[in-house]
């Protein structure tokens, strides 16, 4: 980022934040070059910038003032899916995502990918290179079936913040947050079975359900308080439903985090029907606030819950490295580990544990939530802006996804297909939903350092968005 | 190894393979002494060692003479497993043989682990320090499902060598072995459906279809060609059986290469009943005999076989890389892989690749199939020598595995119980049935370079082994 940009997002924050007022008078070019110590020609570019996204004007003669605001989108309401077991489908659209990762030229959108280039991740590099000098055999032999015990054990050690008690014994290495999906769903599930689901949800468990022959019911959920209790109780009654999976912490895709209250609440209802919960915390450490919510299985009484999580999105995808606490469920999750993987890649577990080890990864952990969260700002900002007014928008307590609803008749899946020759690509609702719902849904990742680069992408996809809907969808 | 240490296997290596005659006189321990510039007392030490040892015996004043030969015992006849569906047990004492891993007092007899120790591997520790320097940020980052595309390439390359001619792009890596077999059973199997496998076969794989609710019909195999094609064809005929797995090439337990009539023969009739044939590959390339010997990939004419393979026994189990050549399955094959783990961890398939690509494997291969092969020659010779006589034993035509079977009423997993207080441990054939056939075999590792340590073990085995079966089994 160059000096003046740098500058113009400092002041767009101001005004985002409320600290500058719609029509308030901005302070004068010389008075901010001193304050900031940058020069003239600088700050009129910076307020070049800013005018230029409307987010003040200039008056003859007196200055540059504020722009009138436009109203902030309300939250998107309490989503309203089908209310019976359906199979799922979509796969062509995730593959179509998926097949964009690698592919330098896309800006991801519309991916799950986390910024793994900030300085605190270093030590991560340092640890590979260290380890590759050691040449300790241990990471070329086949690992415990369990993971790496020191692996195992600060992950023991992290939960404590999450309100947790369990220790290294409970816990199984996976293959990133995938296969701990993968497996407990099969711990507890069988071909045929009904699951019921937050509405929408994370794409890779709805493929997970449909690889494995369950089917779904999706859960209206809110996008402040998460998935409704009361429509969950309603489906229990109805139908033989085996287990629920959540993300109840920093929701993917809709952010929230849910309450304290209704995580008990969900958990007395769960064992009032006598039904399995997979929580997954995967974005949980992510949350803006310190310390860190709790998770349901910090709630759990008799061990219905199993925690699934990995470092895919706190530290690098790349690694792989998850896992699950599988309370009464162990023997079988053990089992199904065995026979879907054998055990873990165990130079990466090194490495990550390693990493949390020597005290690198809680202040990695604070620098990112600080990016994620200023660059949500910012990200809000740009899509007031550059949005169509009649949309809803999602207020992420946690990790780095935003979602965007618009009208009944959008299409985001077509929107996508023509975002694709600018180089510009969002995740689809529609793949969130085992029935095809959310297709006027769109998510975006902010994760990355937002600069001129991210903002035109986005006013292309708001123009875009525009069109799309002055086109009839 | 000592000196005499090393002059006695080579001493017994030529005795074992008949360069001296039982009967003869060996050479006097001065010419001896001149011929391997060791001092006079190695050499009788040399001799002591195998006369302790009973390969040789001293005749007063006339010097050593080698032992009457005790008769190579026969290979195992073809076996009888029952001939209908039935379901897998067993885990509990795989899960005890697994849980023996990494614990280092443990001589592990019974693992599938190979040398990782030759200095020929060296060049993997020197690249996994490269990357770490190189901070390529694509070891963070998800990796394409498909998996690392330079290894896939390195992969079609190799496997010009068993005869096949596919691309990168038929390739998909996995987490090991493992998870190309897991992910190949549900590409073309569901729940309730029947397999059929060879009889004895390789544990995870019976586990896999085990977790899967797949029943499993086990096919008589003969411990120097194979499968029995009439049995197989027996069974296609009385069961619905969606796929046949088979272990072709230097198979895991009984050490067979299928001879390629067989293979051929195989093919013609998974063509005539339609039906799926998958192939385990994981020791094919380390057949004794190079070139090494032809897949079933390779004879292949309408894709109906899924080729499954890893670096596990090869390189190094610790890397988790394996991969699967799914044929006209790959579409289903890959939405498998992205439930089960979402991609593979970066780090150790371009550690991998690189080893593969700048030559490093090829070497690397040449020395662990000599290592392999002297090993079972004086691994053969141990067994002849302190086991009883009433016994059958493998021919293995490469890897590290040898199959021994005693008389029916012997139990291996009681002996492994009864030898667990000493350190030591082997298989249990009856891991290998799904019926609880071969609790009368065993399954021996000679992987690790054979020292006057694995020698005791194996005396101990064979002692421990007479006992048992003095006392009834
Ligand atoms: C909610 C949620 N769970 C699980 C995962 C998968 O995590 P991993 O990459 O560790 O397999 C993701 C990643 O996209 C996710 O968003
Ligand atoms: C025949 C056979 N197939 C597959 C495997 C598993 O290989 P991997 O460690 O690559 O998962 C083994 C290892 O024990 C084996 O013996």
């Amino acid at each position: 980022m160059t000096r003046y940009q740098h500058l113009a997002s400092l002041l767009a924050e101001r005004i985002e934040q409320g600290l500058y007022q719609s029509g308030e008078r901005l302070p004068s070019v010389r008075m901010l070059s001193g304050e900031h110590g940058v020069s003239i020609s600088t700050v009129q570019q910076a307020y070049h910038l800013l005018e230029e996204r409307q987010l003040i004007q200039p008056q003859p003669r007196s200055g540059y003032f504020v722009a009138p605001r436009k109203a902030t989108p309300p939250v998107p309401a309490l989503t309203r899916p089908v209310q019976r077991p359906v199979e799922i489908t979509q796969w062509e659209s995730v593959l179509e995502l998926l097949s964009s990762r690698g592919s330098g030229a896309v800006m991801q959108l519309g991916s799950g990918i986390p910024d793994i280039s900030r300085s605190t991740i270093k030590p991560l590099w340092r640890e590979m290179v260290r380890l590759g000098h050691l040449q300790d055999p241990r990471l070329l032999n086949y690992d415990s079936l369990y993971g790496v015990s020191m692996l195992r054990e600060q992950i023991a050690r992290l939960a404590v913040d999450s309100g947790c008690r369990f220790n290294a014994d409970d816990v199984v290495i996976t293959t990133g947050c995938h296969e701990a999906l993968s497996i407990s769903i099969r711990a507890v599930c069988q071909y045929g079975d009904i699951v019921a689901v937050e509405s929408p949800a994370f794409h890779g468990t709805m493929q997970t359900l449909r690889g494995l022959g369950i089917r779904v019911i999706e859960i209206p959920t809110d996008s402040v308080s998460g998935i409704s209790l009361e429509a969950l109780e309603l489906a229990f009654e109805q139908w033989p439903i085996k287990a629920v999976i959540v993300v109840p912490n920093c929701n993917n895709p809709l952010g929230f985090i849910m309450p304290d209250a209704r995580k008990r609440a969900l958990i007395s209802l769960a064992q009032r029907f006598d039904i399995a919960i997979i929580e997954d915390d995967v974005y949980g450490e992510l949350a803006f606030d310190y310390p860190r919510p709790v998770t349901l299985k910090s709630l759990d009484g008799d061990g219905r819950v199993l925690l699934c999580s990995s470092f895919s999105k706190t530290l690098a995808p790349g690694l792989r490295v998850g896992w699950v606490v599988p309370g009464r469920y162990f023997d079988r999750v053990l089992h199904t580990k065995y026979i879907n993987t054998g055990s873990t890649a165990v130079q990466p577990q090194m490495a990550a544990a390693e990493f949390v080890r020597q005290g690198h990864y809680m202040p990695h952990l604070r620098r990112m939530r600080q990016q994620y969260q200023r660059n949500l700002s910012v990200m809000t900002c740009w899509v007031r802006q550059y949005f169509p007014a009649n949309i809803c928008v999602s207020r992420p307590q946690g990790g780095f996804l935003m979602w965007v609803e618009l009208p009944e008749n959008f299409d985001a899946v077509r929107l996508n297909r023509r975002l694709q020759e600018h180089g510009v690509q969002i995740a689809a609702g529609s793949l969130f939903s085992a029935s095809g719902k959310y297709r006027n849904c769109l998510r975006i990742n902010y994760a990355l350092p937002l600069d001129t680069h991210s903002e035109q992408a986005i006013r292309l996809l708001g123009q875009a968005t525009e069109q799309a809907l002055n086109d009839g969808g």
